[in-house]
């Protein structure tokens, strides 16, 4: 089906945008229109190697293939891990990824010929929860994306926060354990992704399983040295203790570091999404007591809900096209 | 002098309010030109019993005493410690005070008859930073007000952030030391205020003066039940190094907090007020180096100026009034 078939609300042909989202693991690319939906979407691996060059080829192939199947349209938004500047869309580090200091929008936009945005992607995945998502009825609040790394979007006034430059809201990054804290992909000890990320919680089992050789973690996949936060859901389906006394850490560290953020925001709904939402049995529970324990005045005020983020892995891509259609 | 006698700008009398900022230990008055200046500036000692109602007797002493001798305020302003709604000027709790759920907008306005502004008391003394002293060149800022507590006031694009109701903005509650700290008077393990506060300081004086009941610090002001903050700093002042390494630690732990703030709003400079500014010679050099190790992608990105605050003691007032005549 073309796209503009589908009809606007104003009677016009569906505006519909690109929306790309750059992990340290993958590519997703899709079209998605004004209202929110997402059709076309692809997933492919992202470049290991070659640097800004391999990593601009894997996103034109996307781009050209998308725009193949779709005529009309009108402009492209990356939702893009690191520190990007903003308006112009400059990747200033992207530490998971093999480039730094890539002006990626104003490199799309010489070889696409349309209007490119690029923003952070935990940024651009709260502008989608906040548009058509589980923020919609909210006007102030916090996303957090719990996966392999810890990412933030702020929401104020209706508004995604970018503060001056777009560089900041790396809600991931606050310290939280900094004289006995793990060291984080950052460079930093006790960082809140160091404490409560998916690699967290698979350093946290391998540490576990090292210690006791002969327990579930240690012997569900292949020895100690290859449990990964997958494992430890795993165990944690099993019934093991150990496996949900280490969510249980890993909630007391991400409810802390949420305490932290809603003392300072103080939203109306704080959203978890990411890979670790599917562990939520597990995790939110801690998280929520941490939250109590440590949030400020927490009696004298009304408190956010911690709730999960509605849109799930398209989050990015989805609302990284809703900021290029803006 | 009438205070009218000076002129506006504007060829105009020169609009003046009443400032006032009440604090855990006194109630400090002043009254304001809408250009920051500072008159008839009065101190009493905050009410330590009687609740809501000697403390509203109090700031009527003070209102009044200061309204007979300057005609023509126009408006009255209030910074108070604790957690204040906006726009209501409601205090929903002061740790430090003798009163929760103090309606003193309301209070003050149907004993005054003239509009009254009550707003947290770092946000007043933000502002007064931002319109008349340090932070006057910057659009986005955070003070820091390092005394007995911390607080915090919040700059972005040149306007004060106060959240959806007033109520967030709480720097000084922010988790940095959950699993080993020490308990703030919020109730909370390990917040800022608990680390890097005068408090702190003294606290962790009295600890280190007892393990060494010969030292410096336990002999200065009879024994070493008796050390407070300032005893650590004049021993400090003396060279003496188990003061100065309190210092040291009160500084990494200033520095870590300021790296969160800074990792979430990239501000353009951190201004530090309150009365532990008179100890910066100790206090500033540890705490710009924690930052720096502290900070996320600080190679990468401009880093913000750690600065002394320029309006002191009568920031808190100063602002309070400048709001209240907006």
């Amino acid at each position: 089906m073309n796209l503009n078939e589908l009809g606007s609300p104003s009677g016009g042909p569906t505006r519909c945008a690109i929306g790309l989202d750059i992990g340290g693991t993958k590519i997703a690319g899709g079209v998605v229109t004004e209202a929110g939906e997402t059709t076309q979407v692809l997933r492919i691996p992202t470049p290991r190697e070659g640097g800004a060059d391999a990593m601009l080829q894997a996103l034109m192939k996307v781009i050209d293939r998308l725009r193949d199947r779709t005529p009309g349209i009108e402009a492209i938004g990356v939702g893009a891990a690191g520190m990007v500047e903003w308006p112009t869309g400059l990747i200033r580090c992207a530490p998971n990824n093999a480039y730094d200091e890539l002006p990626l929008q104003d490199l799309l936009t010489e070889r696409t010929g349309l209007p490119i945005t690029v923003e952070n992607d935990a940024n651009a995945a709260a502008w989608a929860e906040w548009r058509f998502g589980q923020g919609a009825n909210y006007r102030n609040g916090l996303l957090l994306t719990i996966g392999t790394g810890i990412g933030g979007g702020i929401i104020l006034n209706d508004q995604l926060y970018r503060g001056d430059v777009g560089i900041g809201s790396e809600v991931g990054h606050i310290v939280i354990n900094p004289e006995h804290g793990s060291l984080c992909g950052c460079g930093v000890t006790g960082c809140l992704e160091a404490q409560a990320s998916g690699t967290a919680l698979g350093r946290m089992g391998r540490e576990a399983a090292a210690a006791d050789p002969t327990g579930l973690l240690a012997s569900l996949h292949g020895g100690p040295g290859s449990v990964t936060g997958e494992t430890v859901f795993s165990a944690a389906e099993h019934g093991d203790p150990t496996a949900r006394a280490l969510f249980d850490k890993l909630g007391y560290w991400l409810g802390a570091g949420i305490a932290s953020l809603v003392n300072i925001f103080n939203p109306e709904i704080v959203l978890i999404g990411g890979g670790l939402v599917t562990t939520r049995q597990y995790l939110f529970p801690p998280t929520q007591a941490s939250f109590e324990q440590f949030v400020f005045a927490g009696s004298q005020r009304k408190l956010p809900l911690i709730e999960c983020a509605r849109l799930g892995a398209e989050a990015g891509l989805v609302g990284a096209a809703a900021l290029a259609l803006k």
